[in-house]
């Protein structure tokens, strides 16, 4: 096992009613930006009980948060948190609410230009708003994690940041509040988290059984729970172990004390950033054929993953792996997720041009043992056509 | 899957040469107590690293903390930090000096009478000193949670509390400064997580899927790790393993939005407070039988226990019940730790007194369905002599 810190302050309310529990934790005097989406959580309720959780505290309200939350979208909302001297954040939504947000809560008190502490992959940050969350999508693990991916569509840019200080202070999960879900969302849902898990899991054995055995945990969850809770979205008990699941797969419990990879979801990053395709449609593209470019580094894990996720016992190493790989390609396709870049209406022609704005950006070795250069990323992308 | 709050603050320092961490955890201008145990951190080299992190910090020292600590010996730790100022406590040791530093840094705010605070469960703690730990046992895993034990021979009591102001701020586990201890207590450990783990996973089914694969997936670790690191207790990832299996049992993660029973630790403490036998074996002796007793409320779980922990599919229901029950006795048995009252030269005359005792203490309706009454813990207790 790999030296770790591991360290999670964020306050989780769980269940049917949690939202009521803001009313405790946001101070009764605070100032408090409501930050959201689309009109989604008017129409489900969600809206209705964060504001009668909030009570007479003062609100501003910012909407319009989109999908790969947008520099120019959050921009406004920071000048709001200037101007009516803001000190809480309250966001309502799924993953790309929740990273907007604790790119917002950073930038508020930064005194340069707010897209370097993006740039730098936020290291800069040494402060922020305290932030709530109300999670309507589980997927991204955001709602308990330090990390944060911001888009900026004016430079075709989707670039990730992380810093303890985002940490939310509470997030409140409650199961029915993502019961009007669109499918597609649900499923892009289920493929992030489990493409969450592969990224810290599928990389090489460090002989940290604990973290292996909840990797593979959430894998078989998501595998059973996904078919169901896209078939009965008001069956509770499936959700909540969705939203558990998902939240799990990204709170650092899985990837403390082991190496992780990233690179489907750094690829897949310029996918969204260059052609708009949803985010967890593009780790559905990247990581099969990722996984078998990789089969020889990551040979090991790979058959234990083949065995203790998919229980393929038979045949001979190459034979399990691919078998692996088959069934994870089969998941996502099962979960409606295509995993090929024609489904896009995309050609190999996005290969080069992805692998030299990574190299571009110094990602030209990445992976966990750094080892994909501009020339295997492009082969990569070449086998997903 | 049942309404849950997670919060779990301690930052999680593990691995080799962790223990320099404590320099920038703890303030430099602090005022610190360090509390201990016996003399064993000086011959394994753990106090001469702690002094060396704590550098040119005013430190006062505490010697003696006990196995199942004791409020004589720890009120006069209480006095040191009221007397000498202390501002930060650092507990160096097993989960007895870690439950004993929750007491102190507990009481020293306190102005009543401290006993007080453990008679009502902690209820009536407002704040608590900062509590820094180092970690040489792994076992209770209360180097990342909120609980403690603590003892009062002169009135032979053992009484857990818990508050969520004693969570560590920060916790170091480095497994070498495991690698010294005596193998009775490695065993004791391991059979002192397991049991952790089962209290609350063996209830009954409440559609928790993670947190089930997360409670199997520790016990698995545990029952592989376990006879591994008793071999060769110098194994680094054995012990790492072990170290982190251990805390993970009682983190949180494992218990949240799931029934929990600690019937047989409520029994095993008496065992404890009336006999002086080690903690981790009366559990051992008790845990089996109760599970026994209780194969018809449980026996949900029982079944995926035995199928998903064990392995056990052949068989009717009832036979796989008890081929779980009895791999379980056996696995204690295979660390050195005796699972029957005899084998303590104790009879089942103490069976009738242990019930009467947890009745009379308001627990006489424990368990997850509050449905084991003095009757059945008696019949227990005597089917384990």
């Amino acid at each position: 096992m790999e030296n770790f810190t591991f360290h999670n302050p964020t306050r989780i309310h769980f269940g049917r009613g949690q939202i009521e529990k803001i009313s405790s934790e946001i101070p009764v005097d605070a100032r408090v930006l409501l930050l959201a989406g689309g009109g989604s959580i008017k129409a489900n309720g969600v809206y209705d009980q964060v504001k009668t959780a909030l009570g007479e505290r003062t609100v501003h309200e910012h909407w319009g948060v989109e999908a790969n939350p947008d520099y120019d979208t959050l921009m406004p909302a920071v000048k709001i948190c200037r101007t009516e001297h803001i000190d809480w954040v309250l966001a309502v939504g799924g993953g790309s609410v929740l990273d907007g947000a604790k790119f917002v809560c950073a930038a508020v008190p930064y005194d340069g230009d707010p897209w370097s502490l993006v740039e730098d992959f936020g290291s800069s940050i040494t402060s922020a708003l305290p932030l709530g969350t109300v999670l309507t999508l589980p997927a991204t693990g955001s709602e308990a994690n330090s990390a944060s991916v911001i888009s900026r569509r004016a430079m075709s840019l989707k670039l990730p940041f992380m810093s303890p200080f985002v940490f939310p202070k509470f997030s409140v999960l409650d199961p029915e509040a993502t019961f009007s879900l669109p499918p597609r969302q649900v499923a892009n849902g289920i493929g992030d988290a489990f493409c969450h898990v592969i990224e810290q899991y599928l990389t090489y054995p460090t002989n940290a059984a604990v973290q292996d055995e909840f990797a593979e945990s959430i894998c078989r969850v998501l595998i059973e729970i996904g078919p169901k809770t896209l078939a009965d979205p008001k069956d509770y008990d499936a959700r909540a172990n969705l939203v558990w699941a998902a939240t799990c797969a990204l709170q650092g419990i899985v990837g403390t004390g082991v190496p992780h990879d990233w690179s489907s979801h750094m690829i897949g990053h310029e996918l969204t950033a260059l052609h708009g395709i949803d985010h967890a449609r593009t780790l559905a593209i990247v990581m099969p054929n990722l996984l078998d470019a990789q089969r020889v580094t990551k040979r090991e894990k790979l058959l234990q993953y083949a065995e203790r996720v998919w229980q393929i016992t038979e045949g001979d190493d190459e034979a399990r792996i691919s078998a692996a790989i088959q069934h994870t390609r089969e998941f996502y396709e099962s979960l409606g997720i295509p995993t090929r870049l024609q489904d896009y209406e995309l050609t190999a022609d996005v290969a080069p041009v992805i692998a030299a704005r990574l190299a571009g950006r110094g990602m030209g070795a990445i992976g966990e043992r750094g080892d994909l250069t501009p020339e295997r990323i492009e082969a990569i992308l070449r086998a997903a056509a």
